[in-house]
């Protein structure tokens, strides 16, 4: 009974009409476990509620569904085996261990004819897990692309309005309470690949590990980077993509450039939104609190009704999440990923620039779309940056490119490479 | 088998691999029943499978869930009551039946033991039905805010993109086929109020028919009010708005200014979008096409999966829809309703004419957040818009104040008056 925890038990104390009305039965609290029964909480619980021994729990053939609000892979993993082995339903909202133990747990849940319902754990209040594994299942999914993490989109919007840089921006989201105090998931990109592997299991059926998605963080841009951004109509923000294309899926987490004006790039603070398309509904753009006590209580809570009606043990054995038997799809080779490129270079400020630059590109086939020179923001006295946007091309070619440019003499480090977020994922 | 239905006929039988893996079986299409078999078809059928006899169906023991895709009221009553008193569950996407008949169908249904799916019958493509029914269970809803009619929505986003006023952007939205040839239902606002009393019975258990919510219809917005709107940072919106007060339900559904930079002003087109807040789970917007062949389509068919696995009977079981035992809810004295409001009045340009306008509006309580005058926009030599932008006031008050306003002598028809959504809805 951590945040989320005293949160759930809130909404099944005080608000037993609803699970009611929409179970056709109110849901009980029997049990809440804890490590240390004295520690002060933020929720009255009724008298002989509370214990710290999870056998009090296990051994009750009265509890039917638990729901398993321990964060980390261990003891989780051993807990959510207990809860199954024990005959009980489980609902959880830990992306990190579905990620790491998704086929063990869901293989022993299908053994043992129990469910695991997992709302919570992509993207908080927006019941993304639902809307693809059930209210979507008629399309071929084309593409995913969401702000699938809070507290790099906290960190990222305030760089957009010019609140400071990433460090500064970092160390207000921490003061704020939307960032840990070691935010190493978070800003490098790992948490929004975790939730994308599960998300692009859900739609795809990909059986990925999360650590095997190509990411970057946002813990190396650069403030005037979002300025040039905005300059060419776009802003810069952490992108999870899954994206089928005709060699296979495409999955990456980076920080992208997103076009004004598309929805994903209004997304602001610590919100999280994720459009979602498919080849008969085109797209769906969904956007809530990505996380936060309620949020993520209220995503638990319907788990444990749909639990208890039974639509969750449908959804779980129709799915065969994780299984052998479930059709899987091709990765996709990364450097055949195709889209637009920012490139900033610090070039010394002298004629004759352009050319070798252009030389290097038309060699790898790409064509320039726009190029500005920021003669205000003058680093040194003679090295301003150079800013590029590319026309459409391949992953593999715009690396190539940008590192031979990179070794140009006068192209200064540290130089940056974003890719532009397809405007229809935007 | 009109668009949506030959949409339906296309994803079943072109896509049997995606019922198959989501349904744990396939669907085989065993009837299609139209008036005229001779009519050409947009879509291949197998042998035998057209009809024009609904007998076919109706005793046909093997065929378990019909979608039932005919507009209007009859005889799409007299059909979907035939259909569950043979045994089959129904899936169908006309709002319109619902709004009519929906306590007759459901209280059948149940008494047969069949059910009824009806996601594609509000929004097409965006699956609020399954969103408000299941996902957001364990909230208190406090208000749902919509732009639940795209041909509305088309018009009005041209009108604010100055690309006419409402008569030819109506001829435009005909011509692209996003208005129909009567657009009545659509421009008037009751197509919206026939969605909005299905979502207001989901999400907060009210029994409203939809006659009796509150419309008014952008047939008389004109084209001037749009850039006034925008001067004051709003866009001219047609909102379907249901809000929980003290004194109960508010419905209704009317042009609105919406602030510019939220969610709902930002729709552009034939699209749709809902913003539903909830108690635990703050707002979670959705957008997306709200018509349609495919997207409606890809709500029919995920009817269909859902009914064949038996999500749909547990859902439809535990709701009680239109029953005489759920719960219901006080609608609200409109005249309570509180919001800001935008008056754009035709005045002689002449001195001392805010002193009378002021002390009208002071005598219902009612304080002026800005005042705009539009020199630029004389309709006489001597005439002159004035847009008035006020606090928050009660609509009764506002209703009463702009009355009086409007028998001043040197107030000219014709007059306008719009209400502010607030910007947590928007």
């Amino acid at each position: 009974m951590g945040t989320v925890g005293a949160g759930v038990a809130k909404l099944l104390l005080d608000h037993g009409d609803r699970t009611a009305r929409h179970a056709g039965r109110t849901l009980w609290l029997q049990h809440v476990v804890v490590r240390d029964v004295l520690k002060k909480r933020d929720v009255d619980l009724p008298e002989g509620v509370l214990t710290d021994d999870l056998k009090r729990l296990l051994n009750d053939s009265e509890v039917s569904s638990v729901a398993m609000l321990v964060g980390g892979v261990e003891p989780a993993r051993t807990i959510a085996l207990k809860i199954l082995e024990a005959g009980k339903d489980l609902v959880t909202a830990n992306k990190a261990l579905l990620a790491e133990h998704g086929p063990e747990l869901f293989d022993l849940a299908r053994e043992l004819g129990r469910s695991i319902a997992f709302e919570a754990a992509v993207a908080g209040g927006i019941p993304i897990i639902t809307n693809l594994a059930q209210c979507l299942n008629a399309n071929k999914i084309i593409s995913i692309s969401g702000i699938l993490n809070g507290t790099t989109n906290f960190i990222l919007s305030r760089m957009d309005r010019n609140l400071g840089d990433y460090d500064s921006c970092l160390a207000q989201a921490q003061k704020l309470g939307f960032a840990e105090a070691d935010p190493t998931m978070d800003v490098d990109g790992s948490d929004a690949a975790q939730k994308l592997a599960i998300l692009a299991h859900l739609a795809f059926g990909a059986q990925v590990h999360w650590a095997d998605i190509p990411r970057r963080g946002i813990e190396n841009l650069n403030a005037d980077d979002f300025r040039y951004a905005r300059q060419v109509g776009h802003r810069i923000k952490l992108i999870a993509l899954a994206e089928l294309t005709e060699t296979g899926l495409q999955l990456e987490v980076a920080p992208m450039l997103v076009k004004i004006g598309t929805p994903l790039a209004e997304v602001q603070d610590n919100f999280n939104a994720i459009r979602v398309t498919g080849d008969a509904v085109g797209s769906v753009f969904y956007h809530g609190q990505g996380a936060g006590q309620m949020p993520t209580a209220s995503a638990v809570v319907a788990d444990m009704i749909d639990t208890a009606v039974g639509r969750t043990k449908i959804t779980f054995q129709t799915l065969k999440l994780w299984s052998d038997t479930a059709p899987t799809i091709q990765l996709a080779y990364r450097g055949d990923s195709r889209s637009r490129y920012y490139f900033r270079l610090n070039i010394t400020d002298q004629s004759n620039i352009l050319a070798p630059i252009t030389k290097i590109m038309g060699k790898f086939g790409i064509s320039i779309a726009s190029v500005f020179q920021h003669d205000d923001d003058r680093l040194e006295t003679n090295i301003v940056p150079l800013v590029i946007m590319t026309h459409e091309t391949s992953e593999q070619n715009a690396n190539a490119a940008f590192e031979e440019i990179n070794q140009l003499d006068f192209v200064h480090p540290t130089t940056e490479r974003l890719k532009v977020l397809n405007s229809a994922d935007g």
